[in-house]
């Protein structure tokens, strides 16, 4: 591959530590014992790992340490930074030892399961600092979890002798990780696993955790893109743009993207769910924002669609659900046996949408949701209420779908630095022998000089979920809290932004100049740390 | 509007000039005769027009100048960029002298029809400085052609007093300009008409004019989006992406991109176009690729689709022009009167492109070719040859459309400064008196400071086209020259970016920073002025 003048300069960059990294040899954590019980059900699933303490690092008295073997996986989904964080990590196992071994496994857990990896160099991996994606392993969306797959995974990192192994990935990933890490303490191996909180959705987050990486840069990317249009649709003041963001099961993204951008309309699933808002009213509400917008000669506009928005429109996802359980028992052709209310809202959706409802299944034969075209629904729904309203306007439309191209995009800076020094942690949790614990960088709202770091129990973030009709623990997905500063502002802001065009256009992301250009960090996450 | 960090930072860069354009009292126009002959039927459109030599700026004895008149107006799609060309035409103006007035026109060329303009201040013109979009005044399609329009034009210009009118547009536009210019010398009217070459399509060059301005701004945008998504691709190795790229008539971006990025596979409109290839042999070499990089283990890869292809392509662009014949004869059912080679070639295409092809007309009523989805039309193709092949691989494919998002961007580091001096030739062209002219700036691929500058008579420009059923003159369209150096680098590259994935990453824009990642022009420019 011919690198790119960009690479080649993000590469020399110098790498920045908070005040607490500087000296790693004197870096230890300090236990914290968590007040609350762990529900008993959880406790159930990880007798192991019931008691374990928070960790935060302080500085304390230089120690020396003994070499570390460690291994790395990438499960799950691209997002920026996690490069970095295996440059982090393997910087901080080589100054606690030089004679420390890092194993990348290749293609995501299937490589832990099949014994596929490569020992990592240092000249390897200064060549994919600062870059974007995941290649320098490749992912999977694998996952470690029947009996079998688990006696693999002991079975290889036994071989390795590793002392630790880290998974960087989503709340499935890092579920997995404390199942992984509960089985291999059951056989009496010495292999602690930490996680690593990755994914652009936002959905990995808590009360240590105020963001995962790739968040900050997958939003920059699209904010930047829904900008340009913005700009464009203010001079060309003809077309409506509606813009469908990745984010699956929360619309962080969309919310991120509408406070950096402020759009005309941006829905949250997560509002539409709670105010049980039907289709019906969604597609009023925007024939509404165009009409009025009309009447004052505007003939464009920007509409931001969080793409998980579908699941979140009760009659729809009562709709998907049925058709979910039906398309088992009549997968030929379960249309007669939806409820009336399902086969209304059925047949009062496009024949585009319909298809893709019936047809595009995921891996699991359940309704593809991520493949549904939800802005052309809408679009379809509004053009059809302009015209029952005899609106006789030139309504032209153009529908975008962001999401592959914020993935693996460069890292911003804040991600970029994030990304490093979670990898730091991670070495640093193993070197104390702890398991069992996600990663955590605290104060991420202030300068990097003052960041703190440390792990909490993953167990610490579950709750009980039905999977499969049986009580199964899992991290925690966060939704948009509407009850949170980012939400509040926005809905107080978003009044003005539907008449006015109040728009901002944050450009691409900058990686030189003013630190009020490079350095910000998400505006939903500098709003709720506050 | 919310004025965002890099718009602050972007508008406090200082200008850079040439030295030529250091000091303005110093530029002189030198007339160069011009050897060859206009054609003389080019002549007969423009007797006024028709001796004019070639101007190009040299450095002479300060003189002192009388304040100018001068309007402005921005006609067609948004190009980054727009802004500096007028803050670059407005500082020269009040450089030559302080009491120069510059007008812009609102919402395109329908804006000096109707009289609607706006005089332009530096308070206003600092805020737009180095800003994408058009929107400080609007743009518009409305063509200023017809006997009663340029009446209109006429009376509006003499209302004002104006010197000069500078249209910043693409060929269409500048073809209008000079034929405005011709009308008001015969009319008597003083208002010298000057051109700027605008376009993201790259398709408005020439011997004096090696690339329109939003070119380079516009590749760059979607070589990052495409830089990211190949990225993506060699992260997850899962997916095919099919991109379809806006530059309607010509493959100029996707050419360029090609060399930004080195995707798997490209579309270059002019070769299908030369090589005769029909829909059916593009579809073949498509199938290969995938089934023979299958074979080696990757089911994934990175597509480019010129957003005109499909007009390049024999059968098809045959097929558009019977349609387009017969939608006014047979407006109900154009179907029964085609040819039997067009009729095979329509029941070949998939249902949906059937459709857009007889429902989606433009303002003329021709089939809207920007509208038909042929990067849907190739992946359905390619997909309907894999099962005849019986080829039984996972094939998962995303399309993608880049068009609007990179019109209207922030401008490169390139296309703000040569905007600027566009703007700046603009204004000395006019102090000379000069009109009839296209301002062009030449050695842009050599430093900034010695850029040189001049303008070439725009009948020179121009060749005879059929419109409507008339032999017009009309400035030339430049398509990809499959002889030029960048098109055959391109040419020997490829075969290896087929198997190889030799993708580069140029990422997101940068304004500041070392001048690798900050200044380059684009390749193609670069490769062709060498």
């Amino acid at each position: 591959m011919q690198t790119s003048s960009l690479e080649i300069a993000l590469q020399k960059e110098p790498i920045q530590l908070p005040s607490l990294l500087q000296d790693i040899s004197r870096v230890a954590f300090i236990e914290h014992p968590l007040q609350d019980f762990l529900d008993s059900r959880i406790q159930s699933f990880f007798p192991y790992q019931t008691r374990l303490p928070l960790l935060r690092a302080e500085i304390r008295d230089s120690q020396s340490f003994s070499p570390l073997k460690v291994g790395v996986v990438f499960s799950g989904g691209q997002a920026s930074g996690g490069h970095n964080v295996i440059v982090g990590l393997y910087d901080a196992l080589h100054k606690m030892h030089p004679d420390s071994i890092l194993y990348g496994f290749l293609d995501g857990p299937s490589g832990i399961l099949q014994g596929k990896y490569r020992k990592l160099s240092q000249e390897e991996l200064s060549t994919v600092y600062n870059t974007g994606g995941f290649d320098l392993l490749g992912s999977g969306r694998t996952k470690i979890e029947t009996q079998e797959q688990m006696e693999a995974a002991l079975g290889v990192v036994s071989s390795l002798q590793l002392d630790g192994l880290v998974i960087i990935g989503g709340d499935d990933s890092n579920t997995n990780a404390a199942l992984l890490y509960e089985y291999f303490q059951g056989k009496g191996c010495s292999t602690k696993v930490v996680g690593v909180p990755k994914t652009i959705d936002g959905d990995l987050k808590n009360e240590y955790v105020a963001v995962s990486f790739g968040f900050d840069s997958a939003c920059k990317v699209y904010s930047e893109l829904i900008g340009n249009i913005a700009k464009d649709a203010l001079s060309a003041k003809k077309y409506y743009h509606f813009i469908k963001l990745m984010g699956r099961s929360a619309s962080h993204v969309t919310l991120e993207c509408a406070l950096s951008v402020h759009p005309n309309y941006t829905l949250i699933g997560e509002e539409v769910a709670k105010e049980n808002k039907t289709l019906s009213a969604i597609i009023q509400d925007l024939a509404d924002l165009v009409c009025e917008r009309a009447q004052k000669g505007k003939l464009y506009g920007i509409v931001l669609v969080p793409e998980g928005l579908i699941e979140f429109i009760p009659e729809v996802k009562q709709l998907i659900g049925e058709l979910n359980r039906l398309l088992v028992e009549h997968p030929e052709d379960p249309l007669p046996y939806l409820s009336s209310g399902s086969k209304a809202c059925f047949h009062s959706l496009p024949k585009s949408i319909q298809e893709q409802l019936l047809f595009v299944r995921d891996p699991h034969g359940n309704v593809q949701v991520s493949w549904i075209e939800t802005e052309k629904l809408l679009v379809e729904g509004v053009r059809q209420e302009l015209q029952r309203r005899s609106q006789a306007l030139a309504w032209n439309v153009v529908s975008h779908f962001f999401g592959y191209e914020g993935r693996s995009g460069f890292p911003s800076r804040f991600d970029s630095a994030y990304c490093y020094v979670l990898g730091m942690t991670a070495a640093l949790l193993l070197r104390e022998k702890a398991g069992g614990y996600m990663c955590f960088v605290e104060g991420v709202h202030k300068p990097l000089n003052e960041w703190r770091i440390g792990g909490v129990p993953l167990t610490r973030l579950m709750a009980l979920e039905m999977r499969k009709g049986k009580e199964k623990p899992v991290v925690k997905k966060a939704l948009v809290d509407l009850e949170s500063p980012s939400f509040c502002f926005f809905k107080a802001a978003r009044e003005g932004w539907k008449w006015k065009d109040d728009y901002c256009f944050p450009g691409p992301i900058q990686f030189w100049g003013n630190k009020n250009v490079c350095d910000p960090i998400p505006i939903t996450v500098s709003m709720d740390l506050k």
